[in-house]
Formats: structure tokens, C-alpha cells, sequence
């Protein structure tokens, strides 16, 4: 494919290789966001009068027939084409002769690319929301099974104060509740339109920006045409912080099951078919999937520090480190759909093991319930029976007697007896789901609203079946 | 100073050193935060009756005691005392005997540590965004002087097109309010009360968390009591997240004025009590407050990993890894608010050299504008003009004739032509003032409202006269 | 294909693409490590007794075509395989019936794949050894000829002192031959062969791993089979922290060229098939390829933190975590190898504007020379003489006039005068020619003893023409 | 403190505290290296003539001056003051008036602090590699101890096969021991005088560096001297990097030990003065430290990032960047050092659960091994008798009936079966013996060589009592 500023010489083939093998392979997944850009930079230009009614309608088919042939897999982009931009400018001018020359009027591939990534962001963030609202459903629904079964709680990895498996469950839906706060501030950034900064300096033709941004339904234009060329980068890494906080909660959760699967601990089997096992040891079955979702938080965590890193000391104005932005941001995004994904399917499928956890809520776990019944009983302030209290304790385990056990009632007693906000007896579970439910009709909007637009952009006649 | 959980052993030195060496010193910092949220702590017990008034007023009155000491750097924290919650703790016992070993009834030093680092948020998080406000204010007046001032517009370090100082200026202010967007969003997750959760599986007593939420101006209780531990950390990077955006803003507008200070570029002078010089040149002014903001974005790069990597991985509930978050969380937020405040600095103090910004917009610039010309002018389609243009211009650099140059009031005019919206004939001006103001009410509304509360939380009478 | 586990169920399919996806495409890389690693193992258990001769020659023969099928892209790795381990199993059984099931006889896929990875690392580093001695090798030469070319030496961006290209070139290359002694420790360490851990905890069968190594050519066996375990993303780190040493030289070099290419300083011009255009400006020649290595460093810095931080806090014994090291190990070596090589075409291609350079040679430079002639001449100390000439300087500066120029003749003996060791006139070059073909010898001596090595395992008759 | 810069003009306050508060406090950490540099530095500007014989005297003397104040903990680095460079010349104008102002000639505070920090670097390894030959020394002793102690090896956290708690142990040792090789090897890099770099470029002054070098008991000289200067941050980074190894392998070491502490695991118990207690449960003994080392893996690892970061992507010569670099270098060998001294406490001090560890050595850990007694007595394959075992072990472990348990005896003998190089059976510790008293002596002699060096410089005389 001709590149768009050949002018007459080759470049160096190990020159083109460093720069678009990977570039190109990438860009594959922009065919359609790509296409949806020029289709409403083409209808600006005809509302502008720099194409006509003729042209306005040549292009919008030949785009349209690029949308069709990708929904088939039958539109690629070549290495030698460098990009995607590359690709359909060549496919349009091939198409319709002289006419597509005239689509690259008055823009640059540096804010095409910013609006393929700017809607490409918004689809994958639809559909992490989604993903995001059925895990922490799934959390809700096991939090409501076992809001009543005790289970200790642990600080330092020890035994500290009883808790409750709904209690633990319950909190990580929270986590996630507050998570999306997090994406939608990262989604309100990404929701603006970059198109008609061109190469970061505008250009000196009317266009209306306006208008694009409308088409394509964003939600404002991005004003300051070298600003918009700056938050290269910049808004992926919102995005992306904003998922590894995700991460970070799913990390937490994964460490967690791992944890309450070993034999030592035993509160959770993992059905077979979620396992994998070992090609020497013939009895393994083991939760490969929590222990990647482990591993693919720090490389979450790297991505974040990849795209940071790239931007931190450009100078104003598009620098071509900004291409290696693409993939990490695209990465991240795999990652925590995939992983919420794992997540919900783990969180669905846990066969918790009653008798291990209450066996497990042994005697040490109550020495603070104890020293709060001494300031009561004795009157005593409770720095004084917690240290009463603490010898009594560490002798009686130095001793390595059969230590009092208590029965399940009681224990669940206990656990009512935490009855304020968030404590055990207390979980607040109808708040939870009206966050969610909240937080989900928000989304729903923004999802419904955003297929509707683009729809309209095409004009429902063309919409490929697949998609 | 006997720890709390002391039991009649003895720690060993070196693991004392290991913990608390650095922990105690970074405590001095949290001292009247710690106190605040022991004083609606035992409002809170006295409202539950396990604290009566005389006791309450003895804590009251020697919990402001420590107010007045801290304003005069009189209160301190010892290695020995492990942390500020320790320390404090001890000064209420000496002060005031049994009552205060009733203190810390229905709490830990886990829900403490994470209300006081809440409570320092806010507060840094309020200077913070006035820091933004003000650098923001300086570039957009910056933008205002400079609207009409032409310079070159460079992509991939090269001169691209036509550009203005102005527009150089107004895109870091748009960018600082959209970073202020995130700001908000991590705020909003640092301004839930953790108090109640105590050692992160409640107590086994009817404490009320929305009254002490209250007393303290959060915006709401965190309920998940497990959530709440889960959360150290979490909410420190969410905030640091925000801050690595403002950097990396901070990062581009240094590295652009240092080319822009070089001999080479020559567009910048900065006044010489901003500059450094060498120890043997004698000729040198350094800007090395720049060279600075460029590395400290790095380091804040490097503690928001810090913070997400120590938390990734680790299992439900406090673990002491926990501690090692305070000092990036710190340490990111004073890096924040002294490059800001360097920033602005800068700008107010900027020489610009009008004549050499001007000499530097040459030929190459407005190649695309001449493409553009022969669009209208020879009805050829873009992608024709760019080759003939193209061929053009790089025959006459070829030739290292002397090109021809455009006049200033030819430059303006060119300016001028770029009208759409965020175009260099077309900043938006008043739309980023609006935006700023709007920002600045809110963040000025969430100050008031917070000093207002501590005042009455502390009375008024007992406002240490230094704070 | 059937998995090396499977008991009779299925895994889930979610499950299976979460966990194989990427890995089995990288795998494809491995295959032909995985095959030598089979060819010592199934020689060692003939050895021992486990496989009888004509079982041997069954599995040499099979393993040899997997070579050739190989070497024409005829065997794959497919998703349902796992990893290459499975589909080469899968392979030797459907050839050989009964015998290729026992292969896997006292061996594990936790140690084949380690073994995969250290043949993959060997071989790399080979590669990347020669490619940092030709980069070495240019940067010399380009020194060599531009010994006594003078240019300005720049302090914190800033005119400083005089240098000259040479000084310059042959710093780059003093630092790759630093950088080489980092590459051979972390190549030690790699030399070490893991076969016989199994899966982490040996057999309770009589192998001989000495055998096994000798056969591979490893420097010694990795006792401790827990230990083997363990460095598992250990062993990738350090070498990826070698290539990060070599990238942070490169970044710089890339920062340099960027510099010294822009219309402003103007030193080299680059030739135009190592550039690239602008879709949109016609006259653009953009240095993308030096970009793109300033932005790699910081992915290679990313893809450092990311294998670190997957291994940190991983309890001991293979975790499903460490999988997740294999691609920004694979990806750390491509762009380690990739950004040398086009640093070479760089360095090698570099056109050098001499007359740039002496102009930009001003006044300001030789401030401290100025300084030294004083303490000479005047007989003061210098701290005083640098007071005056700052004075002086900083006056004349000042007075924007017109100041005394140095002819290229009087700067030439300014370089001749920095005689002492490393200084412009006496850059020492024939020693680090010297090092450069000391370091040389060993690394050919290294990769031909791997190469006969690896020949005559597979017997010369059985090596892919390709190879 | 007039600064060495001073022309007459004043620094604006808050640029001061934003350049010098920080670097001023670190500074005192490198007073006595500095002294140490300005000696050499001064018996060399002797040797060619620049100081007579008795301004060297002067000079000398109150350079030792210093080192007695120093060491009183007398003499200090305040802000105004920017470095400890300014410091001591400060001091040495003030004690010898014109002959202090010599002695910044031929030398730039560039290559002072990057002398100091190779000094400070030498030190801090020399007790580095002290610390972790002691560690190393504490787990052969250990693993000589528990050599044939049974207990269950983990692969992905799940009980897998036999292992032993020797063979445990000695692993962490052998890591170790390749660490040191690492750690030679950045130590080699840093063995390399950076002094006559000046500011980058020389001096045009005849100054003999081997000289310096020699007198101060470096390996070589580092001869370019724009490298010298690329290399700041570089070489700090190559140091790092070793230190990211060797807390990689004690962050296993802790969360093995913290895993193993559990009430689930319960294999280890810790002597209470290694731990500490909650402020809330009375019964808590926390590993708190183990918790500490874990995350100061993290702090480590965002450390190496930080300084890599920073250096990434700056134009050649020194740039005020590099100053942040040195704080986490100090604090990466501040880290390393304590967490190798707190885990030989650990290890020195664990109390072993022997009937635990019997215990936890259940059924499925020898289904292996079965698998293998298959192979021999029915003479099948084994990925036949794999499959078999499978199923069989699948369908006991499904029936949870009583299992059948092997006696201690019985474990141990399988251990010895385990006859391999690096198996429980023959875990070699001789060698690991062996190459760790090969380093010891290596390092050995380096410290020696070092302090004898030093203080030939100082004069036996002159060397302060507390040294």
C-alpha cells in the first residue's frame, strides 16, 4: 500500500518493521471505529460544502462495504500499510477514484487515531461496566446465602475476631461499587470528541467540530486543539488506572480463594471443571485461573506504569512514542474483562465447606469479645481487661489444652450481636444492590445511547448482521 | 512508652527499629487528625453511654491539651511508641489515669490509622486543588496576553505548523481541569468514615458509625466493615492516581520550557533568582526547578507502583504491609502540591522572546496551508495537493536557498483563520475561566464546610491560635 | 488435543481461553528448545535404563522430524494443547505408540519449560551480543571520525563546555561495554541447568541431571530442585534487567539524535528512507524510529516491573503466576535486539552538519577555561577567578552584543588541551577497541560451543537446512 | 552559606527549599566520602603543582578536621547550603582562608557527588554482602538441621509431593548465592573513578586521574567523560537491580514463613519478642516483620523503577534529574540491609513443628510415585500409569474416608530415595558451603583492601576513634 506521505522515495524495510508490524496487527481491532469516524467527518464535509452530495454518498457506501467486509474478517491491515487510517483511505481511493482523495481534507491521522481509541475505550468500557455489575451481583447473591455462616476473620494472616462469609463476600461487591465511581470519572474524560485538531494545531478551514462530536455522540468537543494531541496517552492511562483498581480488588479476591482452597485452610472446593492439573502428579487439581488473575494484576500494574511511562517527558505536541500507548491500553482492557469474567464464574460455582469454617472459629477469636464483657461485667476500662484478658489467653495456648469450643448458634449469636453499620449482624446488603442497581441504569444509558447513535451514523440499512 | 499490646515481654530492639523507625516520624504529621477523630470518638461513646460527661469532658479537654502542644511542636512520637495512636493514648492516660484506658473501647488502631490518613487526604487534597486553581489561573492569563503571539507547532520534535503561545498555554490549563475531574472522583472515595470497622470485623457493641461519620463532615459511613481494611491503600492510590495525572501535565509543560529555554530554541528567559548555577562555570543559569518537576512526575510514577504493588496480592483483612503505604501516600501529595506551586512560579515569571518565536515560524509550516489553498484554488483533491506541495517543498530544502518568510501581521492573520472551536483563532477563553470557576466553588464549598465542622468538633475556644 | 492431565472431564471452555490463549502462541518460539530438551532427556533415561535403544531411536527419530517440521512453520501450537510440552507429547504418541508415552517418565513440564526458556535465553543473548558489538563497532568508528570535531557539551540542557562528536560517540560506546559486563552475569546465571527438578521437588527415580546438562551444553547443574523452582522468573528478570541497562543508554542515545536533529540545534540530518512523513504536512521528515526507541525503553522498563512484580510474594514451588513472565520475557529480548540494530543503521547513517556544530561553539562555553587561565595568570584561587569571570560573562550576556567567536582552528586546540584520560583530546578509543574484542572472543566462544553442542545432540544428519 | 554559584544575586526562597531541603538531609549521609574525594583530589593538584606543599598541608589537616566533627555527629549539611560539596568548601575557606578556594579547581560537583556516591556504594555493599552471608550461613545451618524433616512440597499452593524442610531451606540459600554474583558484578561497575569528569567534559587543565583513582583505591578509571556523567543514576541502578534479586528471594522466604505461621499451616512458631500485638485482640503475636519485608520488596522494586525512570529518556550531561536518584539509592541499601538482617533473626530463631509438618504429609503428595512403582512393576508407560493413579486417587480423595498416612520412617526413607543432585535426598549443601566461603573471601578482601586504602589517605593518625 502506498503510504499517505510517500512522495517519491522507500523507506528502509527494517525501518517499516520497527515502526508497524506490531502498529498494524493492532489496528485491526479499530477497523470499525475507524470507518464510524470518517463517515462523520464526511457528512462535515459535506455540510461545509467540501464534498457534495454525490461524493458525501460515494464515500458513506464505499465505508459502509468496509464495515460489511470486516464483520467477515475480510478487511485487514498490512504491515506496509502501516495503519488503519492507511488502509481505508487506500480501500476509498481504490472504491471511488478521485473522490477519496478527498476524505483526509482538513484532518490528520493524529486525531483519527485519537477518536478510533476514544470509541473503541467506550465500547470496551460498556462492556467492562457489564462485566463488572454481574460479579458483583454474583458477590451479593453468595454474600445473601451465607450472610449467617461464621467463619474467622484474619489480620496479619492470623486469627483475629470472628466473621462471616457473607461479610467477606459482601465487601468486595462493595469494592467494586466504589470502583465504578472510579470508570465513570475515566469514562467522562474519554467521552469527548478529539476530531479537528488535525496534527495539533487545527486547520485553517472552517470545520465544524461541533457537529462531528455530535454525530458521533460524545458528550462535548475537546477545545484546545494541543491539549487534545497532549491527552494522547493521557486519557488511556485514566482509563487504565481506573482498571487496575478493578485489578487490585480481584487480586485480593483471587489471593483470598487461593488461600481458602489450600488443604491447611479448606473452606472452598473448586468443581473440577474450573481446575486444571499437573502433566507428573496425577491428584492435582489445581485453580490456575485465580492464580492468573493474580499475576495478570501486576502485569495490569505494569501496563499502567508502560503507558505512564512512554508520556512522562514528551514534549507538547504528537510524538510518535504515543503509538506504543496502543497496545498497552488494549491490553489492559482484555485483562479486566477476562479476568471480572473469571472472576463471576469462580464466585458462582464456590462449594463452601461448612464444617471447615466453623470448625475453624476457634477459641482465640473471641479474647476481644471477652475483654468488652469484663469492662461491663467488672466495670474496668478496657485497656485493663485487654491485658487481662491477653494473659489469660496466651497461657491457656501455652498450655496446649483442648480449649473451649462454641457451638454454631452460639456463634451465630455472636455474629448478630455485630449489629452496626457494615458489622456482621448488619451487612446493609439492600444498599448494596441499590447502588448496583443504580450505578447499572447509568450505564445501560450510556450503552443504549451510544448503539443508537452510531446506528443512526450509518443508517440502520447498513449495519452489518453481526455486529 | 509501653505499647498497647504490650503483655510482659519485651520486643526485640532490632525488630522494633525495623517497624517503627520510620513509622513514627511520619506520624507526627497525623497528630491533630488522630485527635479529631478520638474526640468524636468519644462523643460517640459518651452517646452510648460508656462514656459519662465528666469522662468525656477529661478527654475532651486533654485531646485539645495535645492540639495546642502540636501547634507548638511540643507533641511528639517516639520509635519506641510505635505510632501517633500510641503515643496519644498514653498522654490521655497520664492525663487524666482510668479514663484514659477507656479511649480505645470499640475501636483499633486499624480503623484509627485509616481515619486519620482520610482526614489528612481531605485536608491536602483541599490545598491541592487551590495550588491547581492557581497554576491554572496563571496559564490562562498567560494564554491571554500571548493569544495573538506566533510560534512554531512541532510534532515528533519537528517543526509542524503554525501554532500560537496562547494555544501552547490554555491546552495545560484544559488539561489541569480535566485532571481536577479525577481529583474529584478520588475524593469523593476518600470521604467515607472507616471508624466503627475497628480491627475490620466490627465490635460486638452497639457503637453508632453514622453519628461519628457526622461529627467528623464525611460525606457517608463505609459500611463494609471488612471493605472499610480492604480499602487501606486502595483509596491512598486512587488519589495518587489523580495526582500522577496532574504530573504528568506538569512533566510536559517543564520539559517544553526547558527546549524552550535552550540556546537553541531561545523562545523563554527565566529571571536568574529562578535559575541555579554551576559550582565551575561561571556562566551557567540552570532552570533546574524544571529539570525537577520533569524527575519527581517519575518518582510519583514510582509510588503510585509503590502503593499498588504492595497492596496487590495481599489477603482480606489489615496486614502490616499496610504501613509501608503511608510514606508514598505522603510523599506523593507534598511532591504534588510543591511542584504545583513551582509551576506557577514559572509561568508568572516567563520572559518571553517575542522576536525569536516569530523568526522561528519558517516556510515548512505552512505547507499544509498551501495544500489547502491549491484544493480550493486548482479543485484537486487533498491527497494531490499534499504530493505536489509535498515535491515542492522538499525541492526549495533541498536547494538551502533562503525561503521565503511571512510577515507578523501575515502570521496573525493566519492565526486568525484557525476559527474553529480550540483552534489558535478560537481558544475558548471564557469556557475554561467558567469551567475553573465552577471547579473552585465546589473545592472552596468542601473546604469551608470541613474546617467548620473540626472547629465545632473541637469548640471553638480550643483552636490552637497556629492552625 | 488431550492434555497431559486430563482424568476424564472436561475443563470449562472459558477457563481453557483464559489460561492457554496467549500461551500456546508464544510457545511456537519454544518448540524447537523443547525438542533438544527432549532429545538429552530420552538419552538420559536410556542411560538409565528407563528407555531401551531401539525406544531411543524411536523418540530421536520422531523429536528430529518435529525439527523439520519446524523449520517450514509445519508444527504448531494450538490453544487446546496448553503449551508446546502437550502438542510435542501429543506428537511423539501419535508416532511411536506406547514409547513416546514415556517420555515424560521422571520429568515434569515445571522444569521443561524452565529448560525451554533457558535454551530460548541463550540463544537470544547470543544474538543480542552481537548486535550490541556492532552498535559498539559503529559508534568507534563514527568517534574515530569525528575526533576533532567541536561541539557544544550541554549541562542541564544548557551550552556548558566544549566537547566534541567524538567525546560524545565514544561515550555511548563505553557504556554498551559496561553494559556487556551486566549481560554476561545475568548469562551465568542462566547457564544452569533445571532439568530434574520436575516439578519442583525431584523423583524418587535415579536420573542423572550432570548427563542432562552436559548433553545441553549448560555451564553446571541448578542444584537445589526447590530452588530451580523458585528462579523461575528470577533468571528472566536479570536478564531483562541487563537489557534495561541497555535500553536506558539507547533512550539516551535516541533523546540525543532527537535533539541534535530538530531544526533548532541542527547538527545531523538523517536520511530520508530512515524517516517517515505526516499524512496531513507534506514537508515532514520525522525521526520516528528514534522515538519509538525512547518510548521502548520505557516499555522494557514496564515489562521489568511486570516480572518482578508477578514473582514478588509468591510463596515457593511452581505457581501458574510464572507463566505469565514468558512474554515480557520473549518481548524484553525482541526489543532489546530489535532497537540495537536500528540504533546501528542510526549511528551508521548519521549526517553530520559540521558547520552546525562549530557555530554553535559560543562564547558561553568557555567561561571556565577563562576562569582557569586567571588562576594561572593572575595567580588567584579559582574560586575567585570563577567570581570574576561569572561577573564578566554574565555582563557581556547581558549586553546582547555581539561576542568574541573562536575559530575552528582555536577550538580544535582547545579539544588537544583536555589531555588527560577520557578528556576530548585523548578519548582513549584504542581501549575500548580493546574491550570491545576481548568481550567478542568470549561471547563467539559462547555461542559456537552452543551451537556444536546442540549439533551434535541432534546428530549433524538431522539438522533442518533452515537452521 | 554563600553558594559556590553565588554572582551577586539571591535565590527566590522557594525554589531553595524546592531544590536543597531533601538532598541537604541526605547529604550528611556522604560527608565522609566527600572528605575522603577532596583528599585525593588534593594530593593530586599537589602532584601537578597546582597546591605547594604547605596549602596541601592545610588542607589536609582541616579535611581531617571534618572527619573528627563527623564523627561527633558536629558537622552538618543545611539547605542553604545545597550539598555537602558547598559544605566542606565552606568549611575549609572558613579554616584556611585562599588556599580553601583552591580546591574546587579542576573539579565540578558533578563528578564529586558521583564520587561520593561510589564510595558510599562501595561500603554499604561490603555490609550488604556481609548481611547476606550471614543469612546464607543461618538457613545451611538450618537446612543441616531439618535435613531430613519431612514436609509437603506446593506447587500452586496445593499439596503436591514429598519435600523436606532442609531441602526447603537450602534453597533460599543457593538463590543467594547467585544473587552474589549479580551483586559482583554491579559492584565491578561501581569500582570505576569517576574523578576529572568535571562537569562532563574535562578540564583543559593537565590532571592526572589514575592518580586519584589509585589514592582512593579504585579499580579503574572510568575513562570518558561524557560517560562518566551518563553513568550517574546508571550505576546506581546496576546496583539496585542486584539488591530487587536478592528481596525478591526474601519476600518468598517471608510469605513462606507467614504461610507456615498460620493457625491453618501452623509448621512454624515464632518466639514472641520477634513479634508484636494488636491494640484491640488480646491474643495476637504478629510476624509483623515478615509482613514488612514482603512489602518493602515493593518499595524496593518501585525504587528500581524510580531511578530507572528518572534516567530514562535525558539528553546527554548531567541534568538536575539525576539528584533524585539519590535518595532511593540510600534507601534500597537501607532496605536491603535491614530485611537480610531481620530474616537471619527470623531464620535463626524459628521454632520447627515437627509433628505438624508429619502431619501435613497426607495421602495424595505420593500418587506420583505410585505412578512411577506402576511403571516399574507393571512395566507400563508412564503416561498410562499417570492416567490410572488419577483415577484411582480422584475416586479415594472423593469418598473422604480415612486415608492411608506413611510413618515417619517410611517419609524419610522416601526423602533418601530422592538421590538426585539437588534432591531431599542429596541436597549438597558441602557445595553451597563451599562457594559461600568463595565469595566471603572475595568480599572479604575487597573491604579489607578498601579500609586499609582509605586510610593511608586519611593518615593513621587522623582517623577518627568511632570510624
Amino acid at each position: 500500500m502506498t503510504k499517505l506521505w510517500q512522495k517519491g522515495y522507500s523507506v528502509n524495510e527494517k525501518v517499516e518493521r520497527f515502526e508497524a508490524a506490531q502498529n498494524s496487527a493492532l489496528d485491526v481491532r479499530l477497523i470499525r471505529h475507524d470507518v464510524w469516524g470518517s463517515l462523520a467527518h464526511a457528512a462535515m464535509l459535506k455540510q461545509i460544502h467540501l464534498l457534495d452530495e454525490t461524493e458525501y454518498q460515494e464515500l458513506h457506501s464505499a465505508l459502509c462495504s468496509i464495515l460489511a467486509l470486516e464483520a467477515t474478517g475480510e478487511f485487514t491491515v498490512l504491515p506496509s500499510d502501516e495503519d488503519v487510517h492507511t488502509s481505508i483511505e487506500g480501500f476509498l481511493v481504490a472504491a471511488t477514484g478521485t473522490t477519496g482523495k478527498k476524505i483526509h481534507m482538513a484532518r490528520s491521522r493524529n486525531d483519527q487515531v485519537l477518536l478510533d481509541l476514544r470509541l473503541y475505550g467506550k465500547e470496551q468500557l460498556h462492556a467492562i461496566s457489564s462485566e463488572l455489575f454481574d460479579l458483583c451481583s454474583a458477590l451479593l447473591t453468595f454474600a445473601h446465602e451465607h450472610e449467617e455462616l461464621p467463619m474467622p476473620g484474619y489480620t496479619h494472616m492470623q486469627r483475629a475476631m470472628l466473621s462471616s462469609l457473607g461479610l467477606w463476600a459482601a465487601g468486595f461487591a462493595e469494592a467494586l461499587l466504589d470502583d465504578e465511581q472510579l470508570l465513570s470519572a475515566a469514562y467522562g474524560l474519554n467521552d469527548q470528541s478529539p476530531l479537528g485538531s488535525a496534527a495539533g494545531y487545527g486547520v485553517p478551514v472552517p470545520i465544524d467540530r461541533q457537529f462531528v462530536s455530535d454525530k458521533l455522540g460524545f458528550a462535548r468537543v475537546q477545545n484546545n486543539v494541543i491539549y487534545v494531541q497532549n491527552s494522547r496517552g493521557k486519557i488511556e492511562a485514566a482509563i487504565v488506572q481506573a482498571l487496575a483498581q478493578i485489578m487490585l480488588d480481584l487480586s485480593k479476591l483471587a489471593q483470598d480463594t487461593l488461600l481458602f482452597t489450600t488443604a491447611e485452610y479448606g473452606f472452598f472446593q473448586i468443581p473440577q471443571e474450573l481446575c486444571t492439573g499437573s502433566s507428573i502428579m496425577p491428584q492435582k487439581r489445581n485453580l490456575d485461573i485465580m492464580e492468573l488473575v493474580r499475576a495478570r494484576t501486576q502485569t495490569l500494574l505494569a501496563l499502567q506504569q508502560q503507558i505512564m511511562g512512554i508520556t512522562s517527558g514528551l514534549p507538547s505536541g504528537y510524538n510518535m512514542d504515543y503509538q506504543e500507548t496502543k497496545r498497552p491500553f488494549m491490553e489492559a482492557l482484555d485483562i479486566a474483562h477476562d479476568c471480572l469474567e473469571i472472576c463471576t464464574l469462580v464466585i458462582s460455582s464456590l462449594q463452601v465447606k461448612r464444617e471447615r469454617l466453623i470448625a475453624a472459629c476457634t477459641f482465640e477469636l473471641f479474647a476481644t469479645d471477652r475483654a468488652y464483657e469484663l469492662v461491663k461485667s467488672a466495670n474496668m476500662p478496657f485497656r485493663d481487661t485487654y491485658r487481662i484478658v491477653g494473659a489469660e489467653v496466651t497461657a491457656l495456648l501455652d498450655r496446649h489444652e483442648d480449649l473451649p469450643v462454641e457451638s454454631e448458634a452460639q456463634l451465630i449469636e455472636r455474629l448478630k450481636a455485630r449489629s452496626h453499620l457494615g458489622g456482621a449482624g448488619n451487612l446493609g446488603l439492600e444498599q448494596s444492590h441499590q447502588r448496583l442497581a443504580d450505578a447499572q441504569t447509568i450505564w445501560k444509558q450510556r450503552t443504549t445511547t451510544f448503539i443508537t447513535t452510531i446506528q443512526q451514523l450509518i443508517g440502520t440499512e447498513n449495519i452489518p448482521s453481526e455486529e
